[in-house]
């Protein structure tokens, strides 16, 4: 059974209103030498044992499902196809 | 300037609803041999240049603030130390 990984990010330039939430609480639990927090979502696919063209079909999930392509990059990554 | 990612994922036996929707939705784009979807969090954390036990801090930030441990696990990874 083949696992695929999409990471899905803000683009760089978009503000994280969540990432910024965590960084401004890390000083409280004592963490003080950190410069940025970013947070995307993490999406694991399980696709059949028979399933062919994993990464192809992946692409066209992420692309038309799991991220918005203005505000959002996407990677994707294949764990033991 | 060190990388930490820590994936945050919900426990196996925990119920996944945005999965359950993206997998009924993937019918609709053509792709018809995934057998599960799961979603999470990615959080990419930046550490100064200076920083040190990024990895201890990076647990520390994960117990406390990025997962549930009643129902979520997490993974941490370092990139570029």
């Amino acid at each position: 059974m083949a696992r695929v990984v999409v990471d899905v990010m803000l683009k760089s330039e978009i503000l994280d209103p969540q990432g910024e939430a965590v960084l401004g609480a890390l000083p409280r639990l004592g963490v003080t030498d950190v410069a940025s927090v970013r947070i995307g979502k993490r999406v694991e696919i399980e696709f059949d044992e028979n399933a062919r063209n994993v990464e192809e079909q992946s692409r066209v999930i992420a692309d038309q499902l799991l991220a918005n392509p203005v505000i959002e990059n996407f990677a994707i990554s294949i764990e033991g196809a």
